[in-house]
């Protein structure tokens, strides 16, 4: 059976069981942690521990087996043994819970004979029973809105992304990182070895899931290059799908295989991939949340020419620099805008060439909106990015930052043609700084603009975006010129 | 005159004149905000504002002139608008004070005729009068232990770091920053557009100070190439020169023209600066402060060869992805290595090739410390690094995070013939675990050790680290060979 929509009502579970549940073991992830979670999560559903060894665990009472249950579940979770989940599985296919995930290790990925024969087996009786099964080795699933999650307890807000990964840790990391970025997941899924469902399994399944409008992903190996290249170009024009490739060096394709026992590929190959799907290609975490932040709440700009307004000489350098190594460009503005310039700008000190440079725009909001207005209204440019000192408008009063926070909101708001980012950076290490920046950002996403917190994080997050409505735009025009090719002929 | 020692009363003074003091500008830096910042920092020399339109300033008695002062200075600040500073070094030379410090910007670097003759005049003046001049266009000196600084008063620590930038911004951030790595300075040294004084100079003077052990600095241009050239190659042998080369993509350059007038030079022309000095070459304030640190605290370990001890499938393959793509190296261990880890470590859910994963490596301290004894006695591996789960060690007790720093130290202490490393992510932004990273930060290195915020600026850093002490060796290894021949023939 191909992975389908009937795994769906195991994302809104009302019933689960834990097989191989107990209370006693050390690891951090096992049967009777799976259990603590959900009750500290709020998990409103049933939750039935399946241990022939114990009548209570966690508090809930045990059974001895699935078929003992009194109901069928949704979503059985397997933390047996390796050599037990064969066995756990053919009683899933006679008691009919067709929904599986196999939380245990030790399967392919050890390179072991044994390892292999198991995952050979529970592939053969999952085709058999028609199982849908995640993992084995995997940490399952995590869904915000349901309060349903075999990770950890986590403060994740539900949100329109949805996270796909063969690494549970990756998971984890982001959905605890995510949250400093304004990111909210609609479903996050750990599929481990994929011995069954695939990444293209997840995708098909998210391509048309309602909650979800962005997909992440980060992916080892695949099975069927060849289709994930098809689907995912298929899917990209509708719902952008950003990709974190894992094993792309050698070292970390011997990793990778060690990991999930995947074949990862060459990067000659997944070159071509990203070039041909347009999705967009990530490389670490930082690149995975600044990129997703920036499609959750930037209008999309014309182009990728862009206007700075700093403070610094250095800084205007160095910006610069950063600008033209991630492929934005940074243009230098019309005759007319920097005569506009010139009126209040002065010489000393100060460039009004791009980046537009003056201090006194750091702390003088007043200033900061005139020259907003005139590179707003340039037609050289497409995007304007502003970069308040926060450091100094704390020790300069206690509600500046909130100030400069409301002024470039109503810009924004004001200003649609041309999207606003702030990049606001906090060297001195002040946690109230950071803080005080959270709340921008907050503040900000709400008006269709996003907060970078570096100058280089922000010029690969933008040119990431605005890469992939290029993408869709030229894929456009080829389709159209073909349409037209096609009536003539 | 060359920029010579003659500057080294500047570093300390006992008395300094801020000609163009007033109380009275809106600018963020000014005469008067030089005085109040001097007074905030405890500098406990003799500070003579000097304007014949006051007669005080700050609290302090205002002078007419520098010939009204009563002693000789050892530093003249000058920050009267750009039209009056030839006036103010005319004085200078009269009274004989002969170290400057010109704040004030608006010459070469406007690109205007007025001040491109401007600034010739000042060097007229200042040859002609052997003045030691510091800028124009620039914000001077920060000597943390002389409480001596013309930037912001900051809490930098005195330390053995000096940093040379023409931009004072940066040298702004770079001081505040540094501070949560460790980083202290001897002197930094903001030039500005170098009319006189030019990165050679004070290159020259940082060779022999005693109170420098490593140079770090941000240059946009160098009136003379090849003599940097030379000289950085020269010094590098002794004090690691660590810069920072801003300008060198297209827009960066005309940013850099705007900013200090300097003409960068092309990226080519510095791939072969680098090459051929040996310098470490970083291209962004992180870049800048992990390598800082890197070479104050860690051991130079024999090769760069890395055995990585974590926790998690998927962050051992991006792992492994970082290390190869930033050119370090991660080793398969010898099969008496994998075997002593085989006696402890599951075959389940774990790897024992390189990265090193095992969960309870990150949580357990007595399976962290047998697994670094094997990796430490490995052949094939130069130096250590742990990534120990600090969000979880919070969680599972209040002392899990000390105890590690505790077990850290000590076996950095009693290893050091393999260098070790940590890696300290804090993806849930919770500032209790930052606060926890920043006292081991602080712990490690009294062991010789580092701790970094994110994999991949810990292999970058890593690797530029190491591969100065490549450099170092190899250069030896050429003039060994050369001598040899040289007794040969």
């Amino acid at each position: 059976m191909a992975w389908d929509h009937g795994f769906e009502v195991a994302f809104h579970p009302r019933a689960v069981a834990v097989v191989g549940a107990s209370g006693r073991s050390e690891a951090r992830f096992h049967g009777g942690a799976f259990i603590r979670n959900l009750k500290n999560q709020g998990f409103s559903g049933r939750i039935y521990p399946v241990n022939p060894q114990a009548s209570e665990v966690s508090g809930l009472k045990a059974y001895p087996s699935l078929a003992a249950l009194p109901e069928p579940v949704d979503l059985v979770i397997i933390s047996v043994p390796a050599p037990g989940v064969p066995q756990v599985l053919e009683e899933c296919v006679a008691v009919g819970d067709k929904n599986i995930h196999i939380f245990t290790a030790g399967f392919s990925e050890t390179g072991e004979p044994e390892g292999i024969e198991l995952e050979r087996r529970i592939k053969e009786i999952a085709q058999r029973g028609k199982l849908r099964v995640l993992g084995p080795n995997c940490m399952g699933l995590h869904v915000p809105a349901a309060q349903f999650s075999t990770f950890y307890p986590e403060a994740t807000k539900p949100g329109p992304v949805a996270f796909i990964a063969q690494s549970g840790g990756h998971c984890i990391q982001f959905t605890r990182y995510a949250h400093g970025f304004g990111i909210g997941f609609s479903k996050v899924v750990s599929y481990g070895n994929a011995a069954l469902t695939d990444s293209t399994d997840l995708l098909e399944y998210f391509a048309t899931d309602e909650e979800t409008r962005i997909i992440t992903t980060y992916i080892e190996g695949v099975k069927d290059g060849s289709k994930l290249l098809r689907q995912i170009k298929d899917i990209n024009r509708s719902k952008p799908v950003i990709v974190w490739k894992g094993g792309l060096t050698a070292s970390g394709s011997r990793a990778a295989s060690s990991h999930t026992g995947s074949l990862t590929g060459s990067e000659v190959v997944w070159q071509a991939f990203f070039k041909q799907t347009g999705a967009v290609s990530v490389a670490s975490l930082d690149d995975l949340a600044d990129a997703t932040m920036t499609f959750l709440y930037l209008r999309p700009p014309r182009g990728r020419r862009v206007a700075v307004i700093l403070g610094g000489g250095g800084h205007s350098v160095t910006t610069a620099d950063f600008c033209s190594r991630e492929g934005m460009e940074m243009p230098v503005l019309t005759d007319a805008s920097r005569k506009a310039l010139r009126a209040f700008v002065p010489v000393a000190g100060t460039s009004i060439k791009n980046p537009l440079e003056f201090e006194a725009a750091q702390r003088d909001l007043g200033v900061l909106r005139r020259m907003l207005e005139i590179v707003a209204a340039d037609p050289m440019v497409d995007l304007l990015m502003v970069n308040p000192h926060l450091d100094m408008l704390k020790e300069t009063g206690p509600d500046e930052i909130a100030k400069t926070g409301d002024f470039l909101c109503r810009f924004a708001r004001e200003n649609p043609q041309k999207p606003l980012v702030a990049v606001l950076e906090t060297w001195g290490g002040d946690p109230a700084v950071s803080r005080a920046r959270e709340q921008l950002r907050v503040e900000l996403a709400q008006a269709g603009s996003v907060v970078y917190r570096t100058m280089p994080r922000a010029f690969r997050a933008l040119s990431k975006f605005i890469g992939y409505h290029e993408f869709l735009t030229a894929s456009q025009n080829a389709s159209q010129s073909t349409e037209g090719s096609a009536q003539i002929s």
